[in-house]
């Protein structure tokens, strides 16, 4: 999407053609770098530190880190060390492991001499293949978007509620929840975004609010409180939000909070929509709520929160009093029942059983 | 209610016999610091910064500074005078222009020589009708304790979700929504609350984790967006909240996003009561969605906020991207399908207009 009028993605190869460029993300929003990694290590350590997130950009990003390490050395020990330390990075990252798997078939059986060409077209392909996934999720959201639009006064946006960042930051282009919103936009459609913050980290405020606005869509950032009230209101027309994990009958687990706005959005008439590409559907896992376990993470988030200070640097406060217990429970599951549609890269699915494994009969069948 | 084992109330008479103390809730939670109220100047002050806030907790600050007033000069010049600049600190705030009311109604026919002892005696009075408003509020809520307790192993805890701070600082003592866990707790019941941050003024975070904590009340702090996940999961026993507006059916205006957790509560089987002083219920008002104007303050609570930075100051730091809008919708309105029962003075009343109006039948015939 565009920064300030320019296009960007959030990993590219360098001039050089061969090193590999990102977006630092850590210093959201009050700050836009470019990191280049130049060898494996730096990629490795770039998903690390989080300087890239989001399961798309990391594996997106962990392909490119194998690239670099046979730019340098494209032998087998070189090709294994690689391996071993990008996959330590962030150790229970599914795409992360995924593109790595990928990279390793294509690049074991050939010739070392041919393998620096071959792992950084394989690179590109992962990047394009999201991308496309993505542009795909965003054509059919677009359509849901193009028919509240049809069915309001001309002029009138189109107000779109999102929890978190499934955004374009994410994924190398368009982002899930966000593609259709972009392509909206982009079609001259009036939109409107809802920004929920999203606590504790903040993803909303920091990394939705950021790419929406750099690319000139309307937006307003609210407290996570405040979703219920506007739908009361009127003042929502769809909720759109990402999903970690989907579950075989349509259960999704997102991130912490979703759940609430889905409530929030069937007592108040709103639909009610997930963006996933299709990899995220675990045909393994019916339950959501029984069977998946949510992660807890560090009280620090909940207690410490990070701003630009006022010398213009980013300062950390706590805001909780000394001795008082946190938890933090990092994803909820919104049941199936409250979900309008999932928007897929082959259409609009509904949350049921039945629909998903109509939709992925090819994997449906793998329980 | 205790701060590490000594008793307090928000507000009380100093040693001398005609200064006023209170807690200074400004620098919550990193600060506890008690300020001397010694004019009606004084008074006038610390209820415009916000050093005493909650209705209860204001409308017992002003009578206490027309009090500080009659005692430096007790004419009808200087009583007129005190009225107006209390009146002038919060305008909105109806406990204010109550307590103001009272005390000139009281004042005005006596002798200038009598306002003294007078007004003295009528602050206190004010301030012990508070408190047993929400002791009697307190005991009803604790047979729902008592009785959810007897449901449970020995020993377990009842777990009870909060929204925001009803708590004692903002009265005079007990709060509305705490005072029956307060109770619980003092009778050897065990408790644990789950504490919501409440963005974006963050009470539950700083004052009401505060409260519970220097009383001994176990308790956890979690974001706004974990409930519905603690009540999917059977973490949540019974939720308590306060309210600053109940209608003659009995919809609940309280602090922005207490209808999510209501939703949440209603979808999981999970009781859902609100705690209130009679005098908050509005029987002009009915359906409060509908009805209830909502107010939207200044979007800097969004966009910033403060906590304890790395030097040990109290520190303000921006965390949304420059140039993206905010909106700060401060309260919202629970539906009173979704409320289980009102906790107030005079027993659980059920939240509908037959049954609020059979137990406050002086008041509910002035539509």
């Amino acid at each position: 999407m565009k920064v300030d009028g320019i296009p960007f993605r959030t990993i590219w190869l360098g001039r050089d053609g061969h090193s590999v460029e990102v977006i630092d993300q850590t210093r959201f929003p009050h700050r836009f770098e470019i990191l280049r990694l130049e060898t494996v290590g730096d990629a490795a350590s770039a998903i690390r530190d989080m300087v890239v997130r989001g399961a798309p950009l990391i594996g997106a990003t962990a392909a490119y880190g194998v690239a670099l390490a046979m730019h340098d050395d494209a032998s087998e020990d070189a090709l294994d060390r690689a391996l071993d330390e990008l996959a330590a990075t962030r150790p229970t990252a599914i795409n992360l492991r995924w593109a790595l798997d990928r990279m390793a078939a294509l690049l074991r059986p050939l010739d070392p001499a041919a393998r620096e060409a071959a792992a950084y077209a394989e690179a590109a392909a992962i990047c394009d293949e999201d991308v496309e996934i993505n542009a795909a999720i965003g054509r059919h959201g677009l359509a849901i978007i193009e028919k509240i639009a049809a069915g309001k006064p001309a002029g009138k946006p189109v107000r779109i509620l999102t929890h978190c960042n499934a955004g374009w930051l994410a994924t190398v282009d368009w982002g899930t929840a966000t593609a259709p919103i972009y392509m909206a936009h982009d079609a001259g459609i009036p939109v409107h975004v809802w920004v929920d913050e999203t606590r504790p980290r903040n993803q909303g405020a920091s990394l939705t609010a950021w790419e929406l606005g750099h690319h000139g869509v309307p937006h307003t950032v609210v407290v996570d409180n405040v979703g219920g009230h506007l739908m009361q209101h009127g003042l929502v027309d769809m909720v759109i939000v990402g999903t970690d994990r989907t579950t075989a009958r349509g259960d999704v687990c997102n991130k912490i909070g979703t759940y609430l706005k889905a409530l929030a959005a069937d007592d108040n008439g709103v639909p009610f929509y997930v963006a996933l590409p299709s990899p995220t559907i675990d045909f393994r896992v019916h339950d959501g709520v029984a069977e998946i376990p949510i992660e807890e993470r560090g009280g620090a988030e909940v207690s410490e929160i990070s701003g630009l200070g006022p010398d213009g640097e980013v300062t950390t406060v706590t805001i909780t009093p000394p001795g008082s217990p946190v938890a933090n429970y990092a994803f909820d599951v919104t049941p199936a029942r409250l979900v309008t549609g999932l928007v897929t890269e082959r259409g609009i699915v509904a949350a049921n059983e039945a629909a998903i494994a109509a939709a992925f009969p090819e994997r449906a069948g793998g329980r």
